[in-house]
């Protein structure tokens, strides 16, 4: 399902304002009602000691994605902040891109539990290195 | 209980060697048997979009610190990788510091059970900002 | 600090009304604002493959000392539920009975965060069992 | 794809052996490389305060379904126990049957990524209750 022009502003303009993800060098690829899909190349001020993306890139990609996500499926005065993520880290972080999914696993208006994959791409060759779960937490403006 | 020299150098040059430890401006600021801090400014480029310290910067100071409270209690030459981690977000990432504690639950060969706090240091005012739990796979040269 | 009488008559109701709690033989040992205690004997009819207490009866008592814990610090009309919990489990459940301590560790009126610890007492040797956290979640009459 | 039947026979065994899954009513229905589903009713024994099932009885089958998927795809001599789990509860246990699901999301010798699903049924109805991701580590006879 296509989202609607407003929502779909919001979630541009909030992600245009993460200085993260622009360090990140992420961006917003695929936008629909319940997923949103994050690219990022590993940079090399994003890497850990063996010049792999660093756990807290592949955790802040896919954190980006599901609470997207989230807000897709909110009403578009709602914001969302992460309450909880846990995240399995598969494989390392290599390649020539990462690629983070966010999925709405169960919207509410108290909470919204969500999902997210991440996949590192190298040429033809797609890894999936994540898989998260968390709980997401709308707030309304008072 | 003190570390060895030669597990105290391993950490840090292990620390020195992640490029996203760097960019995060963040310090090693402690470093016992079972136990690391880290230290981190929050700095403009690790903001999401109201300003605060980004979840995936408050992740990684946390899972770094568990992963080294993990390989300050291994023999010499292991390593250690993050398996999985939650993180309990409890407050937003603002101040003028934040201070990541990791700690081992269960050491073992197979896998070290961790556990991180980190706090936001404002002046006088310490609020902890998240909660992880995780486990850290050990790896032994073949 | 201790409860109000009508708090914790409520608490000790709803425990009597878990008929898990009975299947598992657990009492309730104690009962203190942000903090219950629940104790069960690790019943034949509980244990798994190779005679130990099963996982679900360590998760069940250790959810439930949380979920308590969340109740006591809530306003006497509310319900809470869990929506999210992690267990470690760190060694065996086998011994003369299991001790589930549950806390909170931040409360509110939207999420409640929790962490238990699940410990097996044998004669005067006790061993952590499991390290749980997780989200409850109040529920208000209408 | 199949198991083998030297594979199947040992996850059929070590599921009788589980005095847990009796006091559940539990009953392993679907037994496949990387997949196994396992049934059952809600027995007014493994009920909480409201009627419904209690989350011991969900986390137990899906632990267990989750744990027999890790198995099935081990050398017939290992043995898996669980290291840590996360549920999240999406809703109240109640319906003719809960069937849970557990998959292999990603093998391992030394530890085994798993997640599952649990449905209740009612009728004609399927209601996906929890979601669960985990951490199995396979034991072998030394």
């Amino acid at each position: 399902m296509d989202l609607s022009r407003e929502i779909a502003a919001k979630v541009e303009q909030s992600f245009a304002n993460q200085a993260m993800m622009t360090t990140f060098g992420a961006r917003l690829t695929r936008l629909a009602h319940g997923m949103v899909e994050i690219e990022a190349p590993i940079l090399e001020q994003c890497t850990q000691q063996h010049g792999f993306g660093h756990a807290a890139l592949t955790f802040g990609l896919g954190d980006s994605a599901a609470g997207y996500a989230a807000l897709s499926v909110m009403p578009p005065e709602a914001e969302v902040l992460t309450s909880e993520m846990k995240i399995h880290l598969l494989s390392p972080a290599h390649g020539d891109l990462l690629r983070a999914t966010g999925k709405v696993v169960k919207p509410g208006r108290r909470l919204v539990i969500v999902q997210a994959e991440v996949h590192a791409i190298s040429g033809d060759l797609t890894t999936q290195i994540a898989l998260m779960t968390g709980t997401m937490v709308p707030v309304f403006p008072k």
